[in-house]
């Protein structure tokens, strides 16, 4: 409980960074989930680019504040930039976090999901089967990236000592609104760009989406008025209703 | 009348089957279309997947329960990525929907066309000039396929003997709300993965499309807050409100 | 004022084209904004194609009444189609508009933007960050295009001989909305299909944005119930409304 009312305490500090920070995210993101993606980040106070070329990539990356790299919809693009992201020493810098869609289903994924373990990463988030999926598949384990977080009904944050904190915020519309997953791997970039623990970064960016999430699923009546709603709450997010989420 | 009354009691049993089975279409479908077209999945309760790469849509599909091709924003990926899959015997036991966007306008897509009807097409879907186009550029006729289901303000589902049906639901927003005729190739595919009857399958997404298109018309001020309605729309439909549609 | 009511008057004239012509905007633009610039041409007349791919590009453009050029998420398939669109002369006839999205960021896009700066272009729009890259790196000046638009929390409309209008409608949560100034440009495009004059096809454009702006803030609660209602008022303007903005 008292743990709880810190982490709570300690997200609303980092949303306030990130209303004032406005920090800037490149996505290299699928393209079912790019919209949505920038508008919960702006939503939020931050900032998206969505470069894929490689010939630019690099260059949108540097010049970023965090790199979210997610593997829904790879093309030769994507798996190109992939590549020249990974051997580029200037982006030791930034915290990178990693959302292994689908993994279990694609090989060309579990390739591209090795590339970037073996990069300097800060963070995993995914659902239950692509977490287990890029433990069995990639010999990953949690001591190699500060965060591990798994999303589900109970949401999971895992630190590299494999100690675990849980959150049961949120509402069941939220795994019908496409893209929704993808853009809390972004959220949690913004939040890591702003805050140096990554622990503290990834609870912040969960505590967000569960609260929204409480929220917009109140006071609506299906999944498409859920999503609208969803944005507005995270716009309308501050401090005081992070912190005190019961109030 | 009694032959309506008959195909919506089985339109509302495929409702049944898609939320308790939630199978996943592979959608090869185009960069504008793709978020609503998983959003209108969800809402039934089905599952997408939006692989493009040629390296893993074979990979993707042959896991999915149906495939929809939609011509629109043809890339390199998906050229070769239809190609693959035309040319892959396993998945002759999925239920394969074309929509050939915009064929009459670029040779390239009529070109992939062929390709599709070289292969095991159940249904091809598209507006007057699309489905007009296909027969004339192509030498399609309606035997190749179970069901030719061509969209407007009437719907008309027409089956391997040239019989016709035809439907009325639906409201004048529905063309303004870009993807939306593309995400109901998609549902077509969710409900031939459910029901074997290509016109019924057929039948059951025309009927769901026509009265989640009424009721969020009734509702709502304009093709924005239409769009989101009739995602709410999709989800509170149920058997009942369906084979009750005047109720 | 006594301008301003003259260009508004112009302006209801220019949506009333568009709703009778429905001109068709071929849109070469990034993934992220297609589905919204496709969502606002529709609400308000006009239609929208979206073809990138260099081998039927040319001809769904030359079957068009107008080509947004958009320099976001660019790819191999819109790098060698914008090389193909700039090198085609029949598309002297077409107006032709440029958003040269994050120029500033991008070597890539200098030179794309260069490609298209020595083709016949009427319209450059884009925030002030971008236009000064593009007047800064390539060298270019107001005299080469009909048109400079450029967006802000006052957006200013500058004609061949540097005079320049400005207008202050609209409001701050347009910035949040993904796409919204992508769209605009595909706005610009359309409204330059119906109405040769190039500054007043622009300040319709910049009108009817700030005006179903100023409403749609008026009546919602966040970025999210903003840009459903933003489509809604897009879809409601008509001659009268924006004749008479303060009526």
């Amino acid at each position: 409980m008292s743990d709880d009312r810190t982490a709570l305490v300690r997200a609303a500090r980092t949303l306030e960074r990130l209303r004032s920070q406005r920090p800037r995210v490149q996505c290299l993101t699928n393209t079912v989930a790019q919209a949505l993606t920038a508008n919960v980040l702006h939503a939020l106070g931050a900032g998206a680019s969505m470069a894929t070329h490689p010939d630019e990539v690099v260059d949108m990356t540097v010049s970023a504040d965090a790199l979210l790299v997610n593997l829904g919809t790879p093309d030769t693009a994507r798996i190109a930039a992939i590549h020249r992201l990974a051997g580029d020493k200037r982006l030791g810098r930034l915290p990178v976090v990693l959302d292994p869609v689908f993994v279990q289903n694609s090989a060309l994924r579990q390739d591209l999901a090795r590339v970037l373990l073996a990069s300097s990463l800060r963070v995993i988030k995914g659902n239950a089967a692509e977490i287990a999926a890029v433990r069995r598949l990639t010999g990953f384990d949690a001591a190699q990236v500060a965060a591990v977080v798994t999303t589900g009904e109970v949401d999971r944050i895992e630190d590299r000592t494999g100690a675990v904190r849980t959150f049961r915020h949120g509402h069941r519309w939220m795994a019908d609104v496409t893209g929704l997953g993808c853009a809390l791997g972004a959220v949690i970039a913004a939040c890591a760009a702003v805050e140096p623990d990554a622990i503290d970064a990834a609870t912040a960016a969960v505590s967000m989406f569960g609260l929204a999430g409480a929220r917009a699923g109140a006071a609506t009546d299906g999944p498409g008025s859920f999503a609208v709603a969803f944005i507005d709450a995270l716009s309308q997010l501050d401090a005081d209703t992070i912190a005190e989420p019961l109030a």
